[in-house]
């Protein structure tokens, strides 16, 4: 298990709000800085793509199957849209969650136009949520499209969301995606640091960055510029290939052991089984996460890699 | 019929509306779950193509036909713009409304630029005009163009009136559309199961959707993975072509019984018959949504398919 | 005379305002619920053109002409910007106002960039001005160019107006033009339909058309489907052509026994006269309009056509 | 002297500052309705091409020529931005100032881009700082490119303007230039006319405009369509060719006394000379346009012309 | 030393804010009225590419090393982002902190399209940060791309920041940099000097420009226009190359005693280095800025001119 690091209260979190980012910040971590973030926001970003196909599990055909997992599985927070918590929350109490703000379809390709994605809900419905219904809401989430001809309103949405949400003791993740036709190549290990540095320039608690590689070559250790310019913003990353989960767990145990970062975001290698696995799974990521299990428990929490 | 189900009131609506709510949802599909929506927002959107021409009966011409329609036959929710609900709703204060909260005219071509479809009135009006005049307005509708270049300002609206419109206790309907440029084919099964999964996202009750097509052919199991997607949001669907009305029937009740959606959205196929046929048509059209009643019963409602 | 109509009041207008609203409407329409409109906002739209060159009146250089036209002569109101209304109503007092709230240059062509005619001026400015001045300012004007790109704006507007409109108790009008590199021809009978519908939609009062024509043959018979489109919006037009004056109140006629209309709206045919022939033509004009008076008893307000 | 004119105070000033209104009226003309307009807001314009280099006077390097000028010579307001009031009023107090809100950098030119030129301050701002200082900012300035594909901006913004400048007693000017790719010729007579019919129409105390040509040969003459366009809105001009001084004060009599306008805004001809010769200059300039004085009278007061 | 300045207190500073602006604006420049900027606010600006790679000292890498030279060296005030600030700056509550209210990054090239500089966070942001936790922040700043085809949104955003700043008595630097398809030669003399005199019109204590060259020959007497265009408005610079650390000290000496700067913003000339050097150039930096140390003395502050 990972020490219990001090938690170190931004300023921009105003006294009365401070025991309760202190509680969030604890419950999405379980106590350990260590972030595991279950994403369940695709459905806006990859249509139904993520959820019905071949090699998909029919369970993911269904929403609900997320709030499932989310609530059998040993996660730090739970990522989704506003509608949905609203939706299914009640049935899901116990459940944290993070409400994503932003979302696009992926329709309108790069080629056509720079990408743009806009808040679709603000900080003060999320709290309002959280305030009536007594929902774990702890965070919420922005996606920043660096580079993109439209970067400007992302910033400045990310920038004024993350004051609010502070504002509110809510506890702040940015996925920091650099893409746009001025964009050569999205997982350049100088850019993705760059990317996790304007997250922490931002004000975020978190950066949520795709693993950077040198051609097609993956290296845990490519992330130490990000998790070094990130400075006090953790650093997670979506973890390895879907093929092999062995694979994929070894990924993470290396993004956190070698890279530095603080955790993993990971939706489609979890939602796509059944719930069985997908909960073992998830608890799997958990254990190298939160409890700082090798990757050999982590395996055995999967049954021997078949998760 | 179908069971009365039990009505789930999602979170955003605050428990001063939850009665409210559960009323309206009960209203509007007459305890059954099902809607049988009446579309009469095409003014704006088909200008006057729809109303008058070859084919179109003569009483159709008349804006007020449509209200003659929605106060005579069995109904759902009969929706509209809210200039027209403020010009003839004293007179046909019976009707059960939803106002349509955007349109535009379908004179620019997606050829020349891609759909934007902008707010007219906002819920706040709506809310008011209910208020004030006691109509029944139960509901609000939004279109949302999936895939256009326009399509963050809609996903923020849509996303904006359902918190908005479930604050006040009122039901919403997205008509999920995919179009513009990078839309290769609007009916692909796969693309409009992920458009419902979008209206699931952003919290709507239901979700209207464009019958899926592979190729030519239409098939109403083509709907389930639509229906899936959309899991608590309900999927209506517009009936089938207009040439054949036992067809158009037949098309409905295998959308319900083997496509799983809960009810259809209608406009042309009824408003362009004569007042005394089009109330036979919506009513057959209902006893399939609300009643579970067999083709041969609907027919018979039209007179012999005669309607 | 045409029969004093009832006065249908649509419910946007809250009670504390309904015996405005109807005062405004029996005042605007001199009780007979037909409309004399004297146009004078084309100071923006056409510059200076209408008002200086060759065949035009040296009376009309000065804007104050139209002020004097409106005070002198029989109409229903007279419409203009708020702009000159301030400078100018203190004198004219009597003269009943419609604001007349966007406007545009006509010096981007449709061929460079679509048509934009965005506010001037805010309904409560206008209500301000009303209710601190005294003034009969009675209702208020836009005009949407529909098929224009920028329609979605143009719609917006037009919607929000005649909400707040109503809300304080004034008439709308909309200028209902198709108008954009989408639109092939603008006096289609068909199209001009679509777009009085949508002005119905939209709740105005009042819509102003363009005569339909098929090819370059004007028939007031044309108008009918666009009066049948508008329901209870009236129809309101513009005359003839400028050259014949027995011709252009001839085809007025026909406009309303024909066509079906509820008035006129008439600018440069009016103001580009002297002051006595100007007087004495909206009088002609306001004849056949208010008093079902024939094309020769107005030929004779005119003097023998001399008008 | 021109008779001291009646003042008309428009009736979107409302009674309590009226008075107000009134003195600013006759402060900002000497009591004449004529209008000695010292134009010190081209920094932003021109950057410093009007201030630094050959032929301009290394006083004018400094923008504290500016103020010095408008503090000792007789002029009825000086124009510039807050932020230089904001500045050096407190040094200035006795100086009667005009706040011009809107400015653009002259580095993107119309072939790349038409013309936007954005408000920078509110009215509201220039308020607070009249009250709170005592500062005597009697109006305020705005200039609308008429014929820009960005029109409807700047013509929504001047009559919001100018509405909320007459609510706080404060006179007003439109700077009215026909500028962009839509424009061929922006001093064809016609058109100027028609640009201070706009001003007109907008509510505009006062216009602005550029001297009308025909061709190349500029005629005081071609001045009188815009002055009659322009009605109650007081036409003022910018002067004659820099080159020769006689020539200018010869070509401002003219504009006067044959074109009609009522007054002049000079800037560049002032503020590119010495304090001394400048302050001079300014005086002959409102000899002519105070005092009625002859060029001969004005010429004397530049000391023989060479001011 | 130079002698201490009257500090003029710009009217836009309401009477209870004035001390506070005279204490910061003494703060900030050490009683001198000289400004040592040190910049952080590049991690947005460019990324990771001044904090990591060959030649940048591998202390540079941590965010944290700003705040410690900031905390150690003598400066005038810290220049970084909101977010920056609340992260760190309970940390650091000695240091004098500047808010820089705007960023890009500098993926999207001129080439592809202008330069957009939006607002991340508002004045009242930061106001409300100060007056919460009591840190020392002094000022805010703000970068103008002029020529920018987005330029009027960057000039409207200046003025208005400059006017709220001064309400709440913070001090205000404009980067004042041309850019954008319109401009040739950034560097220009005469073009430096327009855009420091736009910041003086907008009402900024300080602008910060970049060094003009005439070619390539930078020359500080070529600041004269600039510092005389910038009347009360302090013109800050860069300092000169990286390469040669005794001609980057001589370059700043010119700049305020050839040139007329008031100071210095420097970056990365500062933080690539390790903390120890950094913090003793900051200090070189400051002697020449604040103490009008010669350029051997602050070689000798950096040991010999190795810092």
């Amino acid at each position: 298990m990972p020490p219990a690091p001090d938690i170190r209260i931004p300023l921009d979190v105003p006294p009365e709000e401070q025991e309760r980012y202190r509680e969030n910040y604890r419950t999405i971590t379980h106590g350990t800085g260590r972030l595991m973030l279950f994403a369940g926001d695709q459905k806006i970003e990859h249509l139904n793509d993520d959820f019905y196909g071949e090699g998909i599990h029919p369970d993911d055909a269904d929403p609900e199957h997320l709030f499932r997992i989310a609530s059998r599985a040993r996660i730090g927070v739970f990522a989704t849209q506003l509608g949905m918590i609203a939706r299914y929350g009640g049935d899901y109490r116990d459940v944290p969650y993070l409400v994503k703000l932003n979302s696009k379809t992926n329709l309108v390709g790069t080629s056509q136009r720079d990408p743009l994605s806009s808040e679709l809900h603000l900080v003060r419905q999320a709290v309002d949520l959280r305030d009536r219904t007594g929902l774990s809401i702890l965070g919420v989430g922005y996606t920043v499209y660096l580079g993109s001809e439209y970067e400007a309103m992302m910033l400045y949405q990310a920038a004024q969301i993350i004051n609010n949400a502070h504002h509110n003791g809510l506890i702040t993740v940015l996925w920091m995606y650099p893409r746009g036709k001025a964009v050569k190549d999205e997982r350049d290990p100088h850019l993705v640091a760059g990317a996790a540095g304007v997250a922490a320039t931002l004000g975020s608690d978190f950066a949520k960055v795709n693993p950077p590689k040198v051609g097609k070559s993956v290296d845990a250790a490519l992330l130490r510029e990000a998790v070094a310019a990130a400075g006090r913003t953790g650093v997670v990353c979506a973890g390895g290939s879907h093929a092999d989960m062995p694979e994929f767990l070894q990924q993470l145990h290396d993004q956190i052991h070698i890279g530095g970062t603080v955790g993993n975001a990971t939706g489609r290698n979890i939602h796509q089984r059944s719930l069985e696995e997908a909960v073992r799974f998830c608890n799997a990521i958990s254990a190298i996460t939160l409890d700082d299990a090798s990757v050999e428990e982590a395996n055995e929490i999967c049954t021997g890699g078949r998760c």
